[in-house]
C-alpha cells in the first residue's frame, strides 16, 4: 500500500538519554498512533543526540521531505536543552523571549522562583506558534511544518490533541488484526499470495511466543474499509484451511 | 564530550509495526546499553518501513558514516521480510541459500515442516558470516560492518554477546547518577557551570514527577573515571548548597 505523499510525516527524537539506551522512547509509538488515526503516516523516525549541527541538518532534511515534522525533547531549562535555539537557526529567525510564553511562565512560577533556567523556556524562534500545556507550565511551539514538542511523554499526550485542527490529514488508516495460533513460517507462503491479491491492504506478520507456544498476529492496514474486510475474511479462511491440514 | 569517531555506530530499526506505533521498539535501548558497555557509542538511530529502496539507501549511508551498523527486523519467513535480500543488493552480492544456515534449519524443523517460508530464512548475501541463535532456529548474519539482527528482542539479546570479540571497541563509557529531589529548572544555571568545567564528562538532566513531587535525575557519562568522580562530587556539593537556600 502506498499512502499519499501528501499526508506523510517524520518524528525526530532528540536526546542523549535515548541514544545511550538509558531511556526507552515511548513518544514515537504514541505520536505515530495518533497521527495514523488522523490519516497521516509516519515514514521515518530518527533519534539523534543533543548536538546543534545534527539537530539543524536533520530538521532541514526532514522538513523538506515530509509534510510534517514532529520533534520531541530538548526544550527544557537545562544546558543540554538546545532544540529551540537550533530550530531558530533552521529558519534563520531570531531566538528570543516569546512574550506570551514569558507571561505564562511568569504567572506559573512564584516571583522568586522565576529564575534564568525557567526564563529560558520562554525563548523561541521569532514568530513561533505556541502549543499550550494545559497544566499551565512551559508551552511548546511550531514553526511552519515543524512541531517542537517536549520529551516527557505525559506532556506530549496533553499537547498533541491541540494540533488536530491544524494538521491537514488524509483518509483515516484503519486496521484489523487476526491472532493466528501458528508459527508465521507455517503460513508465510499462503500469506504472500493474499498480500499480492490485496494491493491496497498492508499485511504485517508479527510472531510471538507465549507460555512456550508460538503464534503470529496478522495486522492488516488500509484506508479502504471494504477491501480491508475482504482481506481479513480471506486470511481467516486461509487459517481455517491450514488448521485442517 | 566527544567520543572518538572510531568507536561509533548506528542502529537501523526496520519494520512497519514500529512506524505505525503498534509496537514500542525495545531493541534500541538494549543494543545501545550493550554497546556503551563495550565503549562503542550509538550516534544515530533510524526507524524505517519495510521498503527495499529505503532499506538500501539507509544502510549505504550509515555504513559509510559509522564504524558499525546494527539492523533489526525483516529477516523472518514472510513476504514483508525483505532485509536480507536488500542487504545483498547493498553489497552487490548474490542472494542465495547459505549452506550452513540451510543445514541448521533443516535440522531444526521436521522434514514435513521445512516449507518454503522457512527455507527463505536460509537465504542471505553470499559470503555472509552467521550469527547463531542458540535455540537452534534461524541464524542472523553480518556482512562487513553491517550486523543484521532479528526483530524479536529476546533473539537479539541471545545473539549480541557473540559479537563481543568481533567488535573493536574503545574505552568503556562509565556513568554515575545523582537523584536531585528538585525540579531541573531550579538548578539549571548551576548545572551549566559544572558542565562547562568538565568538558570530558557529559551531564544529562532528566526530570521526573512521582507522587505529585518533582525531581531530576542527573546522569554523568565519561570514559575518564577520576574526572567522572570529581564531577559527581561537585554536583552533590551544588545540590547541598542549593538545599540550604
Amino acid at each position: 500500500m502506498n499512502f499519499s505523499k501528501e499526508f506523510t510525516s517524520a518524528i525526530l527524537i532528540i536526546g542523549n538519554e535515548i541514544l545511550s539506551g538509558r531511556t526507552v522512547d515511548k513518544n514515537t509509538s504514541f505520536i505515530a498512533k495518533w497521527l495514523g488515526d488522523l490519516g497521516i503516516s509516519v515514514e521515518e523516525v530518527k533519534i539523534i543526540p543533543d548536538k546543534e549541527n545534527v539537530i539543524i541538518s536533520s530538521i532541514n532534511k526532514l522538513r523538506k521531505t515530509y509534510q510534517y515534522v514532529f520533534t520531541t525533547g530538548g526544550i527544557g531549562p537545562t544546558h543540554d536543552d538546545i532544540t529551540s535555539e537550533s530550530v531558530a537557526k533552521v529558519f534563520g529567525r531570531k531566538y528570543d523571549y516569546n512574550k506570551e510564553a514569558y507571561a505564562i511562565l511568569e504567572k506559573y512560577y512564584a516571583n522568586s522562583e522565576f529564575n534564568e533556567g525557567r526564563k529560558k523556556m520562554a525563548r523561541m524562534p521569532e514568530g513561533a506558534t505556541l502549543i499550550y500545556n494545559e497544566q499551565g507550565s512551559a508551552p511548546a511551539f511550531s514553526v511552519e511544518n515543524v512541531f517542537v514538542l517536549p520529551g516527557i511523554p505525559s506532556y506530549v499526550e496533553l499537547m498533541l490533541p491541540q494540533l488536530k485542527d491544524v494538521l491537514v490529514s488524509g483518509k483515516k488508516i484503519i486496521s484489523a488484526s487476526v491472532d493466528a495460533k501458528v508459527r508465521e513460517s507455517s503460513i508465510a507462503v499462503a500469506l504472500e499470495k493474499i498480500q499480492k491479491h490485496y494491493e491496497d491492504v498492508d499485511i504485517g506478520s508479527y510472531p510471538y511466543s507465549k507460555e512456550g507456544g508460538f503464534g503470529t498476529v496478522l495486522v492488516m492496514r488500509s484506508t479502504d474499509g471494504p477491501k480491508l474486510e475482504d482481506c481479513k475474511k480471506e486470511v481467516e479462511m486461509m487459517l481455517q484451511i491450514y488448521s485442517k491440514i
